[in-house]
């Protein structure tokens, strides 16, 4: 049977209720740990599922914040210092990165509290993760604020990248299984991948049958 | 061993190699087919693994386009009309939903050709997929540019939505697992999620031992 909602009957559902079914209906989402440092040298580490590829050359990833809601220590330092990470979040890591979400004062570490490792590594300001496999160091190029609902879109240059050799094919692609990498759903969902299609850029003139 | 790159190694990268590990590196992605019609009537249906969630109230969700590149009949439809659908890929019509990426003329519908159902239900403007088990129509309320690529995020603000009722949970969640919703990485491989994770709302008076 399927359910159906108008947007009446949407903005009349339960407050929570309606913040779930819309942070799960837009489907899987990256989990991903963002990785800062203040001026001061106060490292901060937090988990976001909004990472979102832009473009390939140049290097361009994005990242929806809400500077709005506390914590926004990730926010603050991306515009004091200008640098983050990107970390991917992998299966033997997913709780700790989790619990990174609790609003925890501007001066204690998530990665004191949470049990993860902060690596500096190739004069990248901004620390990774030593436990992510996969990593990357970008550099704040804009900001572009949505104002229908006070969020931010924060555009970041891929400057590092870090990964396990082993995962990437010959035509580049990494294989985000073999990583563990997971992804999300809604707020408090996790997901592992598993691998079960690949096809060949799509052409007009080899069309299979479907 | 890990690979390490930098940006100017990046950039020395062959084009397509460079292509498929920047758009793979950024993590899971989800699958979503968009639908959308001309106002002379044609349907137009594209894959895309762009699309964000930006918020629950207002339910809004974005889309990233690449207006410069060939096909760009969705975004023309967008436009013209101010009103798309997002559809969840699930496992068994991934292959369908890859090939509606071919470069089709606007006069063809890739309804047609890629074997898919358009459903018009609701007086929504513009088509859903019937076989997809998530639908979202949508109502395009913001367009903003992004300079640095030439790019665009489309936002839409939530009218409609269609689920399964068997896969939402007691708080609002949607199970992705049981809607068989895939999710992708890079342009051409699919992955299948299984839940191996649920944590409640982190509150820092209530850690985990990690």
């Amino acid at each position: 049977m399927t359910q159906f909602y108008s947007i009446s009957e949407i903005e009349k559902l339960d407050k929570i209720y309606r913040a779930n079914l819309i942070n799960s209906i837009s489907g899987l989402k990256p989990a991903n740990l963002i990785g800062t440092k203040s001026a001061s040298g106060q490292t901060n580490l937090a988990i976001f599922s909004s990472v979102i590829h832009l473009g390939a050359n140049p290097a361009l990833l994005g990242l929806i914040v809400r500077p709005a809601m506390v914590p926004r220590h990730s926010y603050e330092n991306m515009r004091e210092t200008g640098f983050f990470t990107i970390n991917h979040v992998q299966k033997d890591i997913t709780k700790k990165a989790h619990y990174t979400s609790a609003k925890f004062d501007k001066n204690i570490s998530e990665f004191d509290v949470c049990g993860l490792t902060a690596e500096f590594q190739n004069d990248f300001f901004a620390p990774f993760v030593k436990e992510s496999s996969i990593k990357i160091g970008l550099k704040l190029v804009d900001e572009i604020p949505i104002k229908l609902n006070g969020t931010i879109l924060m555009i970041g240059k891929i400057e590092q990248i870090y990964f396990p050799k082993e995962i990437i094919t010959e035509t580049g692609n990494l294989e985000l299984n073999m990583a563990e990498s997971v992804c999300a759903s809604g707020l408090e969902t996790y997901y592992m991948p598993y691998k079960f299609a690949e096809f060949p850029y799509a052409k007009i003139d080899k069309l299979p049958q479907f």
